[in-house]
């Protein structure tokens, strides 16, 4: 079978060399072209060593017309703007896009407007876009499989990583009616490589290391994204307050989520509807009663864990806990899940059976 | 001047050494003995190799007629129920003691013995033990050095980690009525020397490293003591949602707390009333507005950082994020302010200006 | 195509359990069994949550009969002499070995008694076993890929990981003559997996988090290992001085090694030499001039990178470093590699393009 | 009595901060005046929030009359070339110079422009500079003490870490004529602040977590003054082949140090000659026959710790291992221990007992 060709744009990032580690382990992508603005010219292995041996592609730059000659499907590893400024031309030119930028999740310009800064400058794409969290969207992620298979180019919006693990923990809570009210509160902690790969005075290993810190508290952008899946899943306006922490670590997020309890639910009920709605996910599991999920189980894969309880003391609170690896199910092996539905692949093909386990 | 002599009881747990290595510093108190049960008859030196060449007292059993000849104050840093079994008879025997154990810290024993599933054996204790935490009951504290100093024998109940963080997060929004309502939840991180120096599945390396979890969800034992506490800051009764979290570094705490902000408060309100709480505090800081603290900035020493923020988008919330050292204002450090106070010495004596910074 | 049926027995070590992730996501073997003596009748996914989700096999006794009638292939991940005692009824039963153990790896009984102060009770194996360093012992391997192709179960001795790595960093210099003398230094740096699963002092997390030490000073067992590898390469006797280190990490371990170098030498013809030596090999890299390797680049991988430089200023002496995953080219990868050398399978099919890169 | 003035240039350096934290600690000492030419007008807390509560100096240039107005001594933690540039100065101003950068170890001129590719300008300081090793030259520094005393100001160069940690490694087998020959192999280890505070691609969480590298290999610029050091003390010339590590840990530095054993020679005569050395030293210890010390114990504090071992196999080797805080005994602490000597105070005073011992 000839291999999808396959670009990533960005690819230098942590997010964009991660998904370029997937798709050249995929056994259905080829990495044709790589792209990084700065880089272009030398070989991705002058930036990561770990290729050398193993990989000798050149950086290009990241020039739409050369995308489409070179690659079948393109993953944006890009930060906000640069995805609008390149994935309107990409689709036109028949490219189907895998956007792990913010720039295409939010359904409401006027909300990206608001957190980002910025006029969104393809609003129109708003509403064929599917927001890439399979376990909420598969069927409209396999609509777009169907259109792909047609010759259409379509384009698909990566979650970001806190609103993925947070989603993780509330959905079934919200979906089967055991949380009330419209107060989400997500604690969420991630290893440093969800800073990115700049270098500057926070992501320096003698700040990070041996210390933890929140940071973005009251206005970290990936609170609309949140409200935005939440409101969708328990179809009332949810208000969720996000306070993202860094701790000394390279890959994980934890996202822990307090929820009111709906009068008479008991802990069984809760534990049951988690079990019962990831019951046929392959990519997410919820840990056995009385266990929380470690973000080491899930290192270097598209999986996630959930644990679940009821504080029921005074004050009824469900909190749930949920591990992804921020690089993984957080962005580059969630962006390949989403790419093996639009591409008519198993949904798990290339991203990883189980973590290193240790 | 002559030194007051002190035993450290438990010299050899993480606590234990701590205040081992502070009385060693410390330029008004002596170590004069060190017990360990186990490791009794070697040098406590053959256990911390830190202390070759620095300290070469000889580890005794923890027997009270020995403490009582050997010191005027011991340190009690044991696991709950072994304080129980050893402070009345130092008490009796004249010798002043500062527990950095659980069992003295709640006021009624029948919660003691609900959480802790143990009776409590010397419940008319209780009543004239101090809750050590200086910037709550520091005169209480004045008040046990007076006794002392008419040669009384007192006793100190010094917080746990996390009651210390929560409760400096909590305090200045509580007293001056920004927060409403009867529900605090707290989202804290902890080191994994909070876990104690036995060697387990938990605390193996390879567990530890590159992971963040949940434990003790909606039933560690340190949320009555919260309660306690909160509710006699707020004058009335509060409850706890608790989760404390295990991150990869050996020392620090951070507690984030969650409370109901009242009508019609600002951010300069709550900024203000934290600036205003602490401002003659020797050991807690306000951050600047827009900051928050990092655990390093206060890892070795006595000292807590408190950063506030309020989101008033739509669900008003009080954020609070309080940074200590778990071994140092969460346990030893502390444990020697509240011995300053009561041996009538500089409440910051031989407990550290600022932390190794980086 | 019918996969090929693989025990790993010793499963919940960390070489077992890593051992069991590759055979999971390896497409021409099927993990039918895994062995753990403590926890038989428990799923590998109670003792390691990572496989929730992603494996549901329930551990077994090693018992060799129940081995040969579940499996074509045993990876043996046990301590030394847990090998002697099972491997020759393996290898009667039918079953090919692949012994990550020490028990086989030394050709002289002799010193196997001397370093590791036990009889040796089947050296009648040694003179038929392979020694599994491929890039070494590759034709070694593919004739016992010939006799397991004919129906007879063969042994491979898995090197261990100061070895692999020491040997990989001095091959290209001994083999070329670039090195003369009878002494190699090996200054070697591991990670704390290294150390194993067993929880005690060393393996605490505050331990040996934050810390670097050396152990094993002149008297580690890896060292008659080196020497043996180190003799047949050079064609003299060499002799080792060894020194391994703890570092902070989970997996990783480099190998920095020092040799005299012979007169007249440049330090163009030691990179050519190293160059040249590992071209052809797919899982050892040489890095450009003036690069040295670092760990991470070959995390959770069967690679291995050298880096090489010649101090020519006045004692000349080669410095070779070569970093590698201590589980992976370390212990479990390169069993996996080894296997499929034995087993006709292409040589590097499950063991991983390339590491997480960061 | 009056604290000394002192001034600390380079104060948001890791070695200039750390020596700002152990002035504000010292009893005898006042810190007057910080400089940072480029966060100058902001104040130290504003750089290292730690000092939040604890410390509100501002930030000066580094301008000699001001220092010289300000101050009686002053500390210059900065990088080569930047203290050639203002010490000169300073003397003839009367400030005595306590200088932690590389620009007066080296006592020959030529040597210093052969390995910083850059002229000395002020050669005629390196003969009445003392090399500031207390425990080899302490006599010298009681010399400057004597000077400063009557009004000289004066001068000491501060070792750089890994030449601290190597002497303290060799210097009592080449003192006893334990070690032959003209080679000193130092492997070393250091933590990451030894790459300073500037953010950069090295020095990345990302990069340095979970990673063990070697680098500078064959030419780090810290070997000519090691082997000026073992020339001083073997009275012949001696060669030094140097590699130093990254390991991930923020404080730290381990060298192991190989030398070749003289004929004839047991382990106990190394043990004993190691014990003798340091037996009147209050912060260098030899370990117990049989242990090797790790970083973590003498973390944060002015202590070396060293244990000893001999390989007497075939070749034979002496292998030493020396601990050192590479901020601490390796810069700052080191740096005050001269101070103090210089200054007329304990030569230990401020400098701390001993490390947070986990």
């Amino acid at each position: 079978m000839e291999r999808i060709r396959t670009c990533v744009v960005g690819a230098t990032g942590f997010a964009g060399v991660e998904v370029c580690r997937i798709v050249l382990g995929h056994p259905a992508l080829e990495l044709t072209m790589a792209t990084d603005r700065k880089a272009a010219g030398t070989r991705l292995a002058d930036v990561y060593p770990a290729f050398e041996g193993a990989c000798d592609l050149v950086l290009s730059l990241p020039e739409p017309e050369a995308i489409a000659q070179n690659a079948d499907v393109a993953f944006l590893a890009v930060p906000h703007t640069a995805s609008l400024a390149i994935t309107p031309q990409l689709l036109s030119l028949g490219v189907t896009v895998i956007d792990l930028s913010a720039d295409y999740r939010l359904h409401d310009a006027a909300v990206y407007e608001q957190w980002y800064g910025t006029p969104h400058t393809s609003p129109e794409l708003l509403g064929q876009t599917v927001y890439g969290l399979p376990e909420l969207n598969r069927s409209g992620l396999l609509v777009l499989g169907e259109r792909h298979e047609k010759g259409e180019a379509v384009l698909v919006a990566v979650p970001g990583c806190y609103p993925t693990a947070t989603a993780l923990a509330a959905i079934p809570a919200l979906e089967a009616g055991l949380a009330t009210g419209d107060l989400v509160i997500s604690d969420a902690i991630s290893g440093v490589s969800g800073a990115g790969r700049s270098a500057n005075a926070r992501t320096h290993y003698c700040h990070a290391n041996e210390s933890v810190e929140a940071y973005g508290v009251a206005h970290h952008r990936h609170t609309p994204e949140i409200e935005q899946t939440l409101t969708q899943v328990a179809g009332r306006e949810m208000n969720v307050v996000f306070t993202p922490h860094l701790a000394p670590l390279t890959r994980g997020l934890l996202a822990t989520v307090y929820m009111t309890a709906a009068d008479g639910i008991t802990a069984n009920d809760v534990q049951d509807a988690y079990e019962r709605r990831y019951a046929d996910e392959a990519l997410v599991s919820t840990l056995p009663a009385g266990h929380m999920p470690q973000t080491s189980s899930v290192a270097a894969t598209a999986r996630a864990q959930v644990g679940v309880a009821l504080d029921d003391r005074r004050r009824r609170v469900i909190i749930a806990s949920c591990a992804i690896d921020n690089l993984g199910k957080g962005a580059a092996a969630q962006a390949m899940q989403c790419a093996n539905l639009v591409l008519g692949l198993p949904e798990t093909q290339g991203i990883g059976v189980t973590a290193p386990l240790i």
